[in-house]
């Protein structure tokens, strides 16, 4: 059985892995990913993967068979175990509980060549519903408190299988970083009674040298301090605090924002790996004033994150001015019309 | 001018480069260091680093040439500028400062070959004082809040160049994490009116299965709720909350320590990159009943970092109580008799 176990000092959960520790030479350098080799995520190995959870496929066609557009399963080495009693409880001064959660992989799209950003809208809105759906699902289960969804896009970037795909894990408690930003976003909202996140937002429209992107209902900007070269959030404009809160066609506007940003990162950076993460208020919190979600990207382009994340302290060689406007300028091959058209 | 800017939801602090911007095409992947070729770090080669800052050398000896044990240069490329006020200022809701501060390299050794943990326990312990050193002597600028010292090993741990050095960063900010631990230790100090690194210590003393090694004076532990594999905590025993207050034959004894911890490591994890990040009170702060100072090292094994840094939670796949049992079963060479001893 896993743990989560929390740090004494600052109160940080990790969680660890009792039941199968890497041990010293695990760690030598893994293999690459073999391009072409089987692949357990593409139509016709459904069942090399735990059964299915939730698949989007026409009514009437059985479960883990082909036929889906978005498929989700658990993940075969998963990090928490999903059955089981939290047993929290003390050992001296340290407090740990047994590593219950869920852990699941949300396979994009049946095609194995596809990335995120070479989806259609309405196959990326797909995505982004699947996301939606298993959130509201998982928040029924009393256990958890938060649900986190994240991308890893390439090896670097911590994927260890090609095919394109995100995942989830559902958590008893609330990730450090969503903590502070809950903290910090209610100070704020007590000094001004406005949501830190609104403010930003309404700045950042107004300065436009940190917007990437726009349109009617979403924003893209490199955030005013960011950690990374390339840092990219995306934030509804409307205030909510939570990501299942909202309408059918949001979630498709959403989309339209989201493909054009991960297609002009992918020109810019030379399809450079990236993470991206989820940002939405813990389960079942409806309507927080003072917190807004959002996604939060981050190319994987500098090597310092050991001595980063040991420090909290972070170095960015590229202004995020800068990051903005060369991502405004890069040129989309579908701006350009088709050749078929142009010549007649 | 590189800028501090803070993050207007949770207050973190970040250097911006502003004056040499990266350029997307400036991530492409940089090349391996040169081995063999030309090392500025390297004796007779003192005039291609800006100027010393110190450097132990015999009496009488000139700066900038050879005969030294341990020297310091500022970083030629360094992430903050010493020159300058900090000229604190808002631009709409968002904070920033010029980046002013510190950022020196200290060459630990004049052999191109040596690493930290083949250096004489008297070489391990001039690096120890030059830390020190340099710390107390950067104090005394009142713009300075923190002094960070930090060391990067390997490429893959964001080490530029392979002669082994370690790095001050000098700041008019406290870095994050610090932040936490300071408020962190102070909750526990309010709550018990005890240390609590001082009742961690204790509790690893007497359970035993999470030391790697101690003496009379430190204790090197895998912490209870590590964020990477084979995590290092290497602490004093008694109390003590800044790193510069120590007797010099204090800085000797950890040295003893520190050097066989560095040793056990390279040889459990095949010389893997790591990075340690000292832990001490802010500058100014004298005798802190509730904190701690201590170092912190982290092999670089896994690649999820953009991820965790994302989220601030982190997977281990190994408990720190293997990890301190395969680093105590480490056969070190030097336990061993010599070959013509063991003979006779």
């Amino acid at each position: 059985m896993p743990e989560l176990r929390k740090d004494p000092i600052i109160s940080r959960w990790v969680i660890i892995s009792t039941e199968r520790g890497k041990r010293p030479h695990d760690f030598v350098v893994e293999p690459e990913v073999t391009k072409g080799g089987f692949c357990p995520f593409c139509p016709g190995n459904e069942h090399t993967t735990p059964p299915e959870i939730m698949a989007y496929r026409p009514a009437g066609q059985p479960a883990n068979s082909p036929g889906w557009t978005v498929r989700v399963v658990s993940n075969k080495f998963p990090a928490l175990v999903i059955e089981g009693e939290l047993d929290r409880r003390g050992e001296g001064m340290y407090d740990l509980m047994n590593g219950i959660g869920a852990h699941e992989v949300i396979i994009e799209n049946p095609n194995h060549q596809a990335t995120l950003s070479t989806l259609t809208i309405p196959q990326f809105a797909d995505v982004l519903y699947a996301y939606r759906d298993r959130i509201r699902d998982l928040s029924r289960d009393p256990r958890f408190r938060y649900i986190l969804i994240f991308k890893n896009s390439g090896r670097a970037a911590g994927a260890s299988l090609e095919h394109s795909h995100s995942q989830l894990i559902g958590l008893p408690i609330v990730p450090e970083l969503v903590q502070e930003e809950l903290s910090g976003s209610l100070m704020h909202y007590r000094l001004k009674e406005r949501c830190v996140f609104c403010d930003m937002i309404r700045q950042e429209l107004q300065q436009g040298v940190r917007v990437v992107l726009e349109n009617e209902l979403f924003v893209a900007i490199c955030p005013f301090a960011p950690r990374s070269p390339f840092e990219i959030w995306i934030l509804p404009k409307k205030h909510h605090s939570s990501y299942i809160d909202m309408l059918d066609k949001e979630y498709l506007k959403l989309a339209e924002l989201f493909s054009p940003v991960l297609r002009r990162l992918d020109v810019a950076l030379n399809r450079a790996p990236y993470n991206f993460i989820l940002h939405t208020a813990p389960v079942r919190e409806t309507h927080m004033e003072h917190y807004h979600w959002h996604f939060e990207i981050m190319p994987k382009l500098t090597l310092m994150a050991g001595f980063e994340w040991g420090s909290g302290f972070f170095i960015n060689p590229t202004p995020p001015e800068d990051a903005a406007r060369y991502l405004r300028e890069v040129q989309l091959e579908e701006a350009a019309p088709p050749a078929g058209e142009s010549t007649t």
